[in-house]
This record gives structure tokens, C-alpha cells and sequence, in this order.
């Protein structure tokens, strides 16, 4: 997309929202589903550094660039050949049975909805997430007059994500006229014309919306702000009774929040937290029974820091220390405490605020 | 509307946006229109006395609130017999030759884009505003597959604000079967079956968009808070050079930001500053050749004082004092100066920045 709508510029895929590209945002969604094997970003020529820098950045896996064209079906056409087409790019990505197209302008699809469209493309071969219309939609006649109105309850809208199989959407690519690629939107219409499918549709939810105008990226920037005071990452240490806590901790959070659990050693693990840490994750809970727990709570500062995360807003990290040897010393608890205290003291003018917990466990 | 599609219990358009419920938006919007001569509200029967109060507290005019029916088309038929039906209402509402129809739930509207839907409501019977469609919209067949998709370029989104001669479309809703009235949606259909008046479409604005999900909230209130940040009240008293720079700062300002002017003198211009406060404006240019400026600003004060609004975001009041005195004193000039700012330390206590301009001008 080119950005018309919203006044500016920057296309919005590429418009920053909490500080970080709404690509980015959508990368993620699918990056977090598992069974997503590739994720291929199209974009235009003049913006490819641009992507590149975005993936190197946010940390994105599993991510080919492709150079888009003029129009919406060109790129498109683009991202698929390079599962089936050798010449189009150095690394011939594995064909897919199923592909799943979306765009950069939704950020917030959810591995729900995505699993249900592509089980419908793998039983019809096409199928599409679709919304209630909220306007009535009506035709007008040449003179710029109502010609009718369509019954809003019979039509739906056409969202993303879509799905197909890979072969259907290919061909159905292959048999496009000039026409279709230059003045056509819709990937559904092309699996009925081209291979006679008819795309199952499935009912999605609200936060599929495209971000469209300037007042989509107000709701986008609410709704990520949202969305992070209500995710806690829960990190534990591998012994078993610190496991077991760093088990049932998130679970019984997990009603209220989002939660992410690591439950193995942090050295272990940079990645995966520094993956969480960049995808601006704000609270922090972590377990552990060591005795120097500091040690790790100030890796995880480090991390923070160099991430520029608490410039935005305040980071919270709880440290807990769960104590579970026999016999307990009155003063090396005091110093710990004291420990943390000024520990959290120092933190929190890089807008870190650390707590220590400190739990007598037998 | 019955708030369903917000996931909450209370109806959209009472949900508060910056502390002010949205279908007071919309009234202030209509109110601002100097020549639409009633404004009328259909509300549920559970929520007139909400909608009363909402009329007192931010002071509309020219409102009469309607008891609505159980579905959209029975509301706005029963506004419309106010103006034609006595036993409907007490005080029977004058017959206007031209209705406009608009949605509580669309705070955005312009004076331009409802004057040309009006003027060509006169013209042609019947006019509403239609926008660009955002999505594909598709059919689906009895089986949940897709029937077919409408190409978009010849469909539009039916908006808000529609006009009407009044004679067309209360002669349109008398027509109406039970059927229309229960499940139709579209104002232009009816006047389109009934009276054969094929509405003339205008094309609308992107803020006529309309409120129906929790994000389309969080939009309204980043659009009414970047529209604070831009709006500034000009105050000036009756004195021919002080209206002179009351009038040539309006006009200098407007390039930049939105601008009400008031140029009488403060006492008999209550209500109206009044309206401003309780608008939220947040900032104030106050211009006056009076020896004590002060008394003034003071009275400004007390009035944001008493709206409560400054404990929302802090208000900028510009206090100028234009000396055209032949002869002035060095020494009043520094009482003067000291007293402002003596002034200024004690209202930033409450929230409203002071700041005092002395210009000699000669």
C-alpha cells in the first residue's frame, strides 16, 4: 500500500506505532504461530533496506524479502514465485501445501482465526476471514444518484487473513489477464474465476481491521498500549521447585493477563527473551533460588536497557528469591535485602522499577 | 444504537471520550451551524433523563429530546412526527422544509459537507454522504462459500449525515410496512421505494466515519485531543484598537490552528465564553487595554475553575494588556508585571498556566 488514505508520506506498514513499524507488529502475529514455516514480506523497491533494517532490528526469523510491483495482485503474484520459482530468488523457499495471504496493516490477528482459515483452504482449497458490514453499501447510477442499496444483512465484508492452496492460488496467479493484476483487489475472485473455487468464508473477529486512516493508528497505538499493560513475561531457573512455581504462576495469571513463561536458565535463553524483551513486553516476573538472584535481575536490566524499552514507559520486574534451603540465616537475608533495595534504587532512575521478593519455601 | 458491537453495557453514544459523552459531540457539532433552527434526540426510553442532563450540563440549545422505538427506522420516524404530529410532543416543532438525518455515534461532522448534503437534498429530495468502500465486499451462498465479490470501485459506504424534504421523507416513513420498519436500515432506500426520490450522493470526509467498535473510542479520543491541542479562544473587550487586534490575530491565527473569536466585552459574553469552556477549549488569548487586566482573567478563571476542566490537562491563558496610554509609568507597568505573576503562581496550583503580555502601543 502506498499511504494515500492517511495523509502522509510514510506507507503505514512502515509507520511507527509505540515506536516500532506496524510491519512489525503483523511479522510477529505469525511469527508467533508455530506451524508458519516462511513469512514473506513484499515491499516495494524504494523500501526494502527499509524492511531489511526492521527484521534486523526487531529481531524477525523466518522472514524472506521480496521486491512487490505496481499493483496490489503484482506483488503478490511476486511473493508466491518465490516457492515455485527458481530464478526469482537465491534461496527457493520450500512449496508450501498451504498459503496464507495477509496484509502489514493488520497487526493484531490472532493464531486463532489464522488456524481456522487455513483448515477451510485445506478442505476447500480457498477461504477467507470476512466481518459484518458496518454501512450499508449502495450503488449509484451515472447521474451520481442512489441506483440501490444493498440488503446488508445478504453481504459481508472481505478481510484478511485468506488462505489457499498453494497450487489453486498459483495457477489461479498463472491465468490472470493484465486486467486482473492491474485493477483487481480481491485474491478470493481470482481463485473462482481462474480455478472455480469458492472460498470458504469464515467469520472473523473485530480486531482484524485494516489500519486504513490517521484514526486507525490512534486505535492501534491504544490498543498496543492495551495490550502491554496486560502482558507479563515469567522468567525461572531449572531446578525443579523453582520450575514448578515458574509453572504454576503463569497459569494462574493467565486468566487475568497474557503471560510468557521461560522456564529454563536464563544464559540459555538469551534469545528467546530478547525476542520478548524487543517485542516490548513491560512486566517481568522472575524466579529463581539462587542465592546471588541479582545477578540475574540485573541481566535482564542490562537488557532492557540496551532495548531503549523504559524510555517510553516504566518497566516493572519482580525478582523473587524462593529460598528453599533448611537452614535459613537472619543476616544474609538482611543483606539481600539490602541488596535489592539499593538495586532498585539505582534502577529506577532508568524508569526500571525492581521489586525483591524474598520467600521462605520447606 | 444499543452499544452491542462495543462490548459493553452502556450504549456508544453515551460512552464519555475525554470526560464528555460522544452524543454531545454530535449536538455541539449541529448546534455549531448557525442556521439548522431544531435539534432533535431520539433516545430510549431508559436513558432520556441521561440525555437531559447531558442537555444542562454542557448547555445545548435547540434540542428536544424524543423517546425512541424499538429499531432504528421507528426512532427516526418517531423525531420526525415532532414536526408534524401534535399529540406527539407538547410544544409541536416548526415544519422545516429540509431534514438532515445523522448518527449520535458520528462526533466529526463539518458544517461543509452537511450544507452540501442539504443543498442537495433541496434539489433532488434526498442526498446523503457516501465514502470510498475500505474492504471487498462479497456474497456468500447458502453453503458459507463465496457466491461472488462486488467490484469496489462501483459500490460506496452509505454515511451520515442524509437530508431530505421533510414532505419526501415523512411521506417515505408513512409508506413504510411493518417489514421496513423492523428490519431496514438505509433512510435513501425508503425514500427511494416509496417516493421514487433517487437520493443524489455526495462524497463525504474520512472523520464522517462512525463509532461501533472500542477502537473506533480509542481513535475518537486521540482526534478530540489533537483537536484541544489546536483550538484557541481570542477574547477581546469593546474598545476600538483592542477589537482591531481581537480581529487581525483571529484572522492571522486561523491559518494555524481553529480559532474562536469573541470581541464584546467579557460581562455580556458569558454564555457564550460559557460554551467555549464547556467545549474544551484549553487555550485562551485574552486581549484588553483595561488598567486591571487582572480582573478579567480572573473571571476566566473562576468560570474553567468551576468546569473542571483543568484537572483533565493543564489550560494556557494568554493575558495581553495593549497600553495605548499617551503616558506611561515605569512603576505601574512593574506592579503590574508583579501582580501578574504573583497571579500566575497561584492559578498554576490549579492546573492553568497564566502568562501576561504588556504592549505598548502607540
Amino acid at each position: 500500500g502506498s499511504g494515500e488514505r492517511l495523509g502522509g508520506a510514510t506507507p503505514k506498514q512502515f509507520c511507527a506505532v509505540q515506536g516500532r513499524p506496524l510491519v512489525s507488529y503483523a511479522v510477529r502475529a505469525m511469527e508467533r504461530i508455530s506451524w508458519i514455516s516462511d513469512i514473506v514480506v513484499v515491499v516495494s523497491p524504494e523500501n526494502i533496506e527499509t524492511m531489511k533494517t526492521i527484521i534486523e532490528k526487531y529481531g524477525h526469523k523466518r522472514v524472506t524479502v521480496v521486491e512487490g510491483g505496481v499493483t496490489r495482485h503484482r506483488s503478490i503474484f511476486n511473493g508466491l514465485k518465490v516457492f515455485a520459482e527458481n530464478e526469482f530468488s537465491r534461496h527457493l523457499l520450500q512449496k508450501p501445501e498451504v498459503v496464507i495471504i495477509h496484509d502489514a496493516v493488520r497487526p493484531f490477528v490472532e493464531e486463532d482465526i489464522v488456524s481456522k482459515v487455513v483448515m477451510a483452504a485445506k478442505e476447500h482449497g480457498a477461504a477467507g476471514a470476512i466481518r459484518p458490514l458496518v454501512s450499508t453499501v449502495i450503488a449509484s447510477a451515472a447521474d451520481g444518484c442512489l441506483d440501490h442499496s444493498l440488503e446488508r444483512a445478504r453481504y459481508r465484508a472481505s478481510e484478511m487473513p485468506q488462505a489457499f492452496l498453494f497450487d489453486i492460488i498459483y495457477e489461479a496467479y498463472q491465468q490472470c489477464t493484465d486486467y486482473d493484476l492491474d485493477y483487481g483487489t480481491e485474491c478470493l475472485h481470482l481463485a473462482l474465476k481462474h480455478c472455480k473455487t469458492n472460498a470458504k468464508l469464515v467469520e472473523g473477529t473485530a480486531d482484524l481491521w485494516k489500519v486504513t486512516y490517521k484514526r486507525d493508528l490512534y486505535a492501534a497505538e491504544s490498543i498496543i498500549k492495551d495490550n502491554l499493560s496486560q502482558q507479563v513475561c515469567v522468567i525461572t531457573n531449572v531446578k525443579e521447585t523453582v520450575a514448578q512455581v515458574g509453572f504454576l504462576l503463569p497459569e494462574s495469571l493467565k486468566s487475568q493477563v497474557k503471560v510468557e513463561a521461560i522456564s529454563v536458565s536464563l544464559s540459555k535463553n538469551d534469545i528467546h527473551l530478547q525476542n520478548i524483551v524487543s517485542g516490548h513486553c513491560y512486566n517481568f516476573v522472575c524466579v529463581n533460588d539462587k542465592k546471588r538472584a541479582i545477578q540475574e535481575t540485573q541481566q535482564i536490566v542490562d537488557m532492557l536497557e540496551k532495548s531503549n524499552i523504559p524510555l517510553l514507559y516504566p518497566v516493572v520486574l519482580i525478582s523473587v528469591h524462593l529460598d528453599i534451603s533448611e537452614n535459613n540465616s537472619l543476616s544474609i537475608e538482611m543483606e539481600e535485602i539490602t541488596t535489592i533495595k539499593k538495586f532498585a534504587r539505582e534502577t529506577r532512575k532508568k524508569n526500571i522499577l525492581v521489586y525483591g521478593l524474598l520467600i521462605q519455601y520447606k
